[in-house]
């Protein structure tokens, strides 16, 4: 098909158009369901030009839209100028589906394609049950191989390649962790499940790839069973030795082109264990007519509880990340006393080098985000050569994060550049006190994120402050930083062993967003522990503050801090300065350490 | 039959072997599902001697047993003692419930009988679901008239006739109410609803009867249509000037033998709405063929946000409540100077009979709770005869209400008596905290009740203590003292439309319990109100403490108080002074109020 002389969506409209397809629905996402998509699945950026993480594109013959959360609304309005893409702003609940809108912009026998490789059976069920809903018409979904692939012809980059690595503490750790996910498995009663997250392969194998950025993880499947676990890769991620080696630890390593058929003959045979929320389309197709058992993937679990040698892990990462950080904010203070222009993506290159300097860094954990003034009130802006703004008279956003060898980081900071209002000071005050709530609190195990949510957010609802996002989210051990099933947010109402449970890593990140004026965002990685204290009404968790890096007192209104958040400050800073004064730091890294973890006076 | 030499037990089993019954489950319920039940329905009384006010009896041919929940857990144990019915534990979620305790008591094909007329469709529902998913047995449910009526033929109460009233306000109001509920009808796109709540129908009238203790209402039946409404009720409830007035208020009066008949003419012509969880299975028997819509009941959200008249009438009565119990706690305080014995029945009395003096009073909201030591580690508690302890060195716990003309109450206090430990002071001191921490609280418009929840028991949390019921509940205008559809509890994630909403009653009561030790709970009424600043974020809501009565600051430890706190509580004791000191006191209770309401000094 000739697409030379046309744009993208006149390419894909022809496509549906010989496909028989009215509409067409597309998220932002690979045959994994991977949060982060390499290149060649972004269909979404080469058709819209929207360059954010989140978003699902609704086509049809004469009309295009693309839906997006809070975080993206104003990001999403500059990219779509000019183009035939309404925008279409979604927030969790009540709020117009791509379904709804393919009802108004079809007719009634309307064939609405979806790609079956890109969605889960959830969203697909989801989809079905809202156009069940509506009554008076035929329309139907069609589960259908991604038509991207014949509309998307030329300069698509292509799949990744690239090569794995063990962990340090090797492929030892895969015998242990496939007893666990076995003992799983035996506990749904079920014989088999297929590994299809990336994140889920990459922890059991204890090795990490680079085929999607920000995130350590090769392309891959697996079936494990009782008895045999299969990897289905291309041999040439592996290497010899490492192909030797998994096999030595029990794991039968095949091509990728034999995983499905691979799939279906274990299915005949054992009975799977299947996540609809977690699973494509496309893979049940292999198992949905044979006996299996719906429910949540075994490894999310196993995954979230971190062990005794992750939870060292973790420490020393926060160490790397503290030192880098420590150097940044050292250079970045040094070069605007020396009256340099510093602009948002100097920030960036100087947190990423600094970063990038250690031998245990594999990658950031997302993409840095620098943001000054009112690009702050965008939570999730990161600057372009067209939008980096100079720091001058403000408040500076930095958000980032990395892939350590032994641990995943992320951490927001803020600083004062210039002058600073009252109001923004207050702001960054009130934002903290809502992180300190959360760090400090105690709750029986088995609390919902909700409740959590609730904790962060008090400080911040006595202001008449709130915030659209979420409160944390789970961080992976040198995985997706953002790891489920548990989060923090008023949606999250799911308590028991679905709550909070100890040896968590989450955020604790809660912010204020002023659109046009500035954006506050303060968060530190906090790890779920039991109380020492016993109790007779409940097992209790707290939390201890993982991330080491100070927090600017120059921008706080201290009179408005409690006693009790002046001394957690105060011991914050002397924990942050006792770790980070042993490592090696440049003399000025030294200095600001010493300066900026001083104690500030108890307000009376 | 004769049943007059057997127990009821023997009496019911006759019955369900009569009727080919191999099992029966019984609520403690009436044909209106009320919460509070009638003598004449006390048939679980009459059954296990339980005198709590909740249970489920489960009876076969061999066994018998009786669920409640935690708040009857040790009272179950004593009155069960020696009786034939096994005490099963229930807590809200994952416990064992009546249906799995009758597949393990009856055989594969057993007939379990459940009186229509006493379940909620919802119930009955649920009970289906779990019994469906038992695998490999044919057990069915049978919705049958209640069989009690022929086992229980000796001694059982009467049915209530006593005669209604209507309240300050007049039956004036029922236009803008029937015009309020028609509008919700509308909205729902229905013509027509049964009234069986007799809150909903109390509510409506805008009279109020006593038919069942504690609880103004009376015995009938509406069903509302957009033009017309009808009232079934026995005529000697009116008396002929009442039935009139009504009348001429454009409502239509029968007796209550035409009810199911209309309602199934009516249905036949209108489309009803229809709410499983607050109607009967009887009443669905004459609907559930033709069209209707399953909805919550609209009266419900009306009667729950509170009017500007009836937000005065309750701080009037806030007010006649407070004269009360300083008279009591004043006389209290004196008697035991004196050095005279009192025992729990005695607080009882004095309390109930300071509130009956008012003129504007009705009844008392809920039976008076006077638990002193031990006892008040039972959070529902009440003393008889057998069990009424002497005041002596230790926390004594009232918990009472009274409905007035204006409006419902519900107060607890604590006081000490003689020798009080510093343990309990410290109980006291964190339950006050959490009360406190929910009573000031900012929250958006929509808050969940457990997001709430987690507010009020951060406080208690953070010193390793629970409690295991709610900590809220939606308090009645002259109604129920227990009002839903909201309330505050970790269970209660409804959001949006169904969480909190401004003009609401709620009470705001944490505790905490030691099993034999002591009690601890304060709780005040609260009231929902919009916050005056205006915030671009959200529309947010505070809440005002309705309830008037000093808070023992004798067994607080001060220094556990934030500034905060120790602000709280000065202002508020400022207040109930300004408010109650201009009212007709007797000089003792003058004295106590005085006392009282002084102000502690600053933790510094």
């Amino acid at each position: 098909m000739d697409t030379s002389s046309s744009t993208p969506l006149d390419a894909l409209r022809q496509v549906l158009k010989a496909r028989n397809l009215d509409g067409w629905i597309m998220p932002i996402s690979d045959p994994h369901l991977s949060e982060q998509v390499p290149d060649h699945w972004q269909s979404v950026r080469w058709l819209t030009g929207f360059t954010g993480s989140n978003a699902v594109v609704c086509v049809t013959e004469k009309k295009a839209a693309l839906f997006t959360d809070s975080r993206y609304w104003i990001q999403a309005e500059e990219q779509l100028k000019n183009t035939p893409f309404q925008l279409i702003k979604s927030n969790g609940v009540n709020t117009r589906t791509p379904i709804d809108w393919m009802c108004s912009e079809t007719g009634k026998k309307a064939n609405i394609g979806l790609a079956k490789s890109l969605w889960s059976v959830g969203q697909i069920h989801e989809f079905e049950r809202i156009l069940l809903n509506k009554p008076n018409h035929s329309r139907t979904l069609q589960l259908v191989d991604d038509v991207v692939d014949l509309a998307w012809t030329e300069s698509r980059p292509s799949k990744p390649l690239n090569v794995i690595k063990p962990l340090p503490g090797g492929l030892g750790k895969i015998e242990t962790k496939l007893n666990r996910l076995r003992c799983a498995l035996d506990k749904e009663k079920v014989e088999a499940v297929c590994l299809s997250s990336l994140a889920d392969i990459a922890w059991l194998l204890n090795c990490r790839g680079s085929d999607i950025p920000n995130n350590p993880v090769f392309f891959s499947h697996m079936l494990v069973t009782k008895n045999e676990a299969h990897l289905y890769i291309e041999p040439i991620k592996l290497g010899s030795s490492l192909l030797t080696a998994l096999e030595s630890h029990g794991i039968q390593v095949h091509r990728p082109t034999y995983f499905e058929q691979d799939l279906r003959k274990k299915a005949k045979s054992h009975k799977f264990i299947f996540d609809p929320n977690c699973q494509s389309f496309a893979i049940y197709e292999q198992i949905y007519d044979l006996p299996h058992k719906k429910g949540q993937a075994p490894v999310l679990k196993l995954k979230q509880k971190k062990s005794q040698d992750e939870y060292r892990g973790i420490r020393m990462a926060m160490e790397h990340d503290g030192i880098a950080l420590l150097e940044f904010y050292a250079e970045l203070e040094q070069r605007l006393t020396n009256g340099e222009t510093v602009t948002e993506l100097d920030v960036v290159q100087m947190v990423d080098y600094q970063r990038a300097k250690c031998p245990e860094f594999l990658d950031n954990s997302f993409q840095t985000i620098a943001a000054f003034g009112p690009h702050a009130a965008l939570p999730h802006y990161s600057p372009t050569p067209e939008t980096t703004l100079p720091l001058k008279d403000g408040l500076l956003l930095v958000d980032s994060g990395g892939h350590y060898l032994t641990g995943t980081t992320d951490i927001t900071r803020m600083s004062g550049i210039g002058q600073v209002s009252q109001a923004m000071i207050n702001d960054v005050t009130t934002v903290l006190k809502g992180m300190i709530a959360l760090a400090t609190c105690v709750v029986p195990v088995g609390t919902s994120g909700s409740q959590l949510d609730t904790i962060a957010r008090q400080p911040l609802w006595a202001e008449g402050l709130d915030f659209l996002h979420g409160t944390g989210h789970g961080v992976g051990y040198c995985l997706n930083v953002h790891e489920g099933p548990f989060y923090i947010s008023r949606y999250a109402t799911a308590t028991g062993t679905d709550g909070l449970q100890k040896h968590q890593l989450v955020s604790d990140e809660p912010g204020v967003y002023r659109k046009d004026q500035w954006g506050v965002r303060i968060e530190n990685l906090i790890f779920s522990k039991e109380t020492l204290k016993k109790s007779p009404f409940d097992e209790f968790l707290k939390f201890e503050v993982m991330t080491l890096c100070p927090i600017d007192t120059r921008i706080l209104n201290v009179e408005r801090l409690t006693v009790k958040e002046i001394d957690w400050l105060n011991h914050y800073h002397a924990h942050v300065k006792k770790v980070l004064t042993n490592t090696v730091l440049s003399p000025r890294a030294r200095r600001w350490l010493e300066e900026r973890t001083k104690p500030i006076a108890k307000y009376n």
